[in-house]
């Protein structure tokens, strides 16, 4: 069984982390797990999410860490850091969207790395961030072990992340990302009607 | 305080309410709670969600009753069926999506509405579902205080309830459903840059 930890923080962003979650565990190869840094966090929303791992209990050998955007990227969280770096240099995948790209960039945690996220205009005052020429005007991008994307992207980062980690097939991944993406219509106009 | 509640069954499908429940709830005029059969549901993405209120306890004077479908409504819920009764007779906003069209539609609830939902064949046996001319092969559809949606168009569904609900105004809801549809790169195509 596969283990995949989304990281969530108080005000995350419902939406961001709705569809990888989903058929990620959906799905009979995968377990999906919440992490934070206390043991209830309410979504923008207003859901009251119980999560799986506190922080210091994420383990360090799993499949897939994901970060959820929000609206409390803009504390420290050091232990969190560390905890990245090594998914990164260890070649665990890593997934960040929205808020949780500027955690990664003023971590210097995008060092190497192709990337995107909200703005990059966001990140000036960042001194660890030292690679503004690798940040790519896409939805969404993939490099190396690490997915990143726009919190406006939350089914381009999830298309990303279920290629990354070879979930079912290509084509499995292009329709069902099409149908999620232009809804149901749409997608027998294109695919034929799968019912 | 405008109060609307979100109701959620185990396996809930996360992306569903995703949107509508962070635009409500991220506005001053807006509070959003969550309410079920049990204190607490898993969603299929593994969200363990702490309801605010148990099912008999959901305030009959409310703002927006919003119903999110998932893998748990082949179930009867005698006293939900009642419930949502009583906020259509009175002239309470009611929106279902997905799974939860399937519950109006066996409970007769879709009587004298114009409707979607995932698909009208799933529909055949149910005897209290009388008016098949009335579904629409559209994502989301209004009628009067009902919005129905399929499981594939969230956004749509948000749209149709934001309408509703008169929330902001025409231009607000357009541009945003347009932003979260589509996604940044191809909003700033179509409108200005907002930042």
């Amino acid at each position: 069984m596969k283990l995949a930890v989304v990281f969530l923080l108080n005000e995350y962003a419902d939406w961001e982390g709705a569809y990888i979650s989903s058929i990620l565990n959906n799905n009979e190869n995968w377990n999906v797990k919440t992490a934070s840094t206390e043991k209830e966090v309410i979504s923008i929303g207003g859901f009251k999410t119980k999560v799986d791992y506190l922080i210091n209990d994420i383990p360090k050998n799993l499949d897939l860490f994901i970060m959820i955007g929000g609206n409390s990227w803009n504390k420290e969280y050091d232990y969190l850091a560390k905890l990245v770096k090594n998914y990164l240099d260890n070649n665990k995948n890593v997934a960040a969207i929205c808020g949780a790209c500027d955690f990664l960039a003023k971590n210097g945690l995008l060092s190497g790395y192709k990337h995107t996220g909200n703005s990059v205009d966001l990140w000036n005052n960042y001194t660890n961030y030292i690679n503004k020429t690798d940040f790519l005007e896409e939805q969404a991008v993939i490099d190396k072990n690490l997915v990143t994307a726009n919190g406006t992207a939350p089914i381009e980062f999830t298309k990303l992340i279920l290629e990354k980690v070879n979930f079912k097939n290509s084509t499995w991944i292009k329709e069902n990302m099409y149908l999620y993406k232009f809804g149901f219509y749409e997608f027998i106009k294109k695919y034929k009607n799968p019912f």
